[in-house]
């Protein structure tokens, strides 16, 4: 479950996925977290990225479980207001199970429920969550050293400091602003894309 | 699936719960319809209900497919915006599949993509929905002769037309504000359930 994780704004538009498609060679995954569509809305979303290219493997489908099985998605993102991690496991084995933690002990006990990889954050300040404080890198250290399951990061992750949340062990970033908000989102994309296989260059040099 | 459905009307309490269950004799099924909460929210309205003795059985969960799922449910009522009856069929074989229609083509094309019953409404003039035209006794009977699967109808069923309804051929009644409304819920329950096996007793005689 490494790399880019591409999370949708909840006003994902047509427009949108056909970006996500085109780019879908440069990023690892497509999130749908569009939290105020209904079932059937998702489900043609998805129906949308499948004919224009995008594998199945790489959507995740935010909270709803029924949604994700019945399209064979790689998986599902689970909030504190989803489904119970261990509920998703026994009874879709077939599912990809992502968890999202604010704390090193919701990622342990997470990891302990049968989660397969976590999104932590928010690690900087950012523009989907104002006023909030950052956790910040060493929170993040401390969270990849006590699980062994990949960690993403999310929260105002930039070109910039990208290679700083891969230093302390995250294996993926999550993506959201930086590219809906970005002035040429495809521009935007691949530029992440350079570096973070930067940094894994580096790694195995 | 024949007989009183009992649907929650969004805002069911604890108190409302402790109600349903006390009840539960004179009801066949409980719909959990509270489309504001979230699925942990549902999963916890069901083990409440579990606990306090409601069968798994008679719990019909509103939309949520993952989480009839889990629960092992009765199954799961679809409404337009919800996951396509064809595709519930497929995926849950476990869950029985009710579908809410309004009008008689959709009643055919529910039957047709494997639905295991219709909620069809709204018959009579009713507080969940002012303003909007019944669609009367008539249109009822044509839907319940046209269809093999058991029609239950809904909207503005009280204890004086209830019998009408069962006499085209409706195999239950759903319930909300005739219940939740009422100055004596229990009593409103007890009386639903006597006029409704009285018509019963009548077809028998």
């Amino acid at each position: 479950m490494h790399g880019i994780h591409l999370i949708s704004n909840g006003r994902l538009t047509e427009q949108h996925m056909q970006l996500v498609s085109e780019q879908i060679a440069q990023i690892n995954y497509i999130h749908l977290r569009e939290k105020t569509k209904t079932a059937k809305e998702i489900l043609e979303m998805i129906d949308f990225l499948l004919e224009a290219g995008v594998p199945a493997e790489r959507i995740i489908i935010n909270d709803r479980v029924d949604v994700a099985s019945i399209k064979k998605c790689c998986g599902v993102q689970l909030a504190y207001h989803s489904i119970p991690v261990a509920d998703v496991k026994r009874s879709f084995p077939a599912l990809r199970i992502g968890k999202s933690v604010h704390s090193l002990e919701e990622a342990i006990t997470a990891e302990h429920n049968g989660a397969d990889f976590l999104i932590y954050g928010h690690i900087f300040s950012s523009n989907s969550k104002p006023g909030l404080e950052p956790r910040g890198i060493t929170a993040l250290a401390d969270v990849t050293k006590n699980v062994s399951i990949p960690v993403i990061a999310i929260g105002g992750i930039t070109e910039q400091n990208m290679n700083q949340v891969q230093e302390v062990g995250a294996s993926g970033v999550a993506i959201m602003s930086g590219v809906w908000d970005a002035e040429d989102p495809t521009e935007a994309i691949k530029c992440y894309r350079q570096v973070f296989d930067s940094r894994k260059e580096e790694q195995f040099e």
